[in-house]
């Protein structure tokens, strides 16, 4: 049972942080691994490795070339995050019987067959906005709260909530 | 009653991309204005107002210089979003009971005064994620999901939700 992110259509030059963004909720929203089509980008992947590696817990992160052999070959189900999709408060009940579910979440173009290709297009509300939001919306849903609560193995920093200021330790 | 985003240390160069998802995830999802600190960016107001005047509802976007006065002077409660502070999930009954709620939110380097300005301060997840992310699922506990429905008066754009391909109207 892992939850896997596709982010589609990735340029180094444009995206960097949004696709950063990206990762980074992924991983602290209960994600396990971030695959990425587009160009191949070390920095991205240097960034999200780097937070996985001070804040703990296990997250992977590719660069993939056939995005749509991944999405065809997926041994459990693929849900396309687009605000032309069903409400997701429609969906999350079936889909969160799955296990191995891949959340594919597009970029500025998505290509159409994606549509076909996905078992579920679901939308985060119906209005433009951002896939960092989608997706951590998305997730918040998935696991119904339990996620803000997560704890990392093997982390070097950690928060010690506070009403005023910084903790760190 | 309304909603206020504040979207702090805006640099055109650089957020662009970011300040725009943080505005229009303020729209999205149930917020009514935006202000921003920072550079003066017209592209980022017209991106965002293009959006609003798209698809409907009102949405207001203006840069304020003396952010300070702004918190300070707020007539309702401020909350800041941050890593750093209590966790959402045990403040939010308190900050529900408000109206003029501003939201404030960081970019890549908060002024330290912030966290004592606020009236509140709130983490979503004790992890480095996205402002994008963690405003959306702040308003989303906010409005208990009910902003994933709202309607949008005069939208000249409407999406009719598909399970695959789009549908505009």
């Amino acid at each position: 049972m892992a939850i896997t992110v596709l982010r589609l259509g990735h340029r180094p030059a444009r995206d960097k942080r949004i696709s950063t963004h990206v990762g980074l909720v992924a991983r602290a929203f209960g994600a396990d691994n971030l695959f990425y089509s587009g160009l191949k980008d070390s920095s991205l992947e240097d960034s999200i490795h780097g937070v996985a590696r001070q804040w703990g817990g296990s997250f992977g992160v590719a660069h993939v070339r056939d995005w749509r052999a991944l999405i065809r070959d997926w041994k459990g189900k693929s849900v396309h995050l687009t605000m032309y999709g069903m409400p997701l408060q429609k969906r999350m009940g079936q889909i969160r019987k799955v296990s191995d579910l891949l959340i594919v979440v597009g970029g500025e173009k998505v290509p159409p067959d994606v549509y076909r290709m996905a078992d579920w297009n679901v939308s985060i509300t119906s209005q433009p906005h951002s896939e960092v939001a989608g997706l951590a919306v998305f997730l918040h849903e998935y696991f119904q709260g339990r996620e803000l609560e997560k704890k990392y193995m093997g982390a070097r920093k950690r928060v010690i909530p506070q009403a005023r200021g910084k903790r760190l330790v």
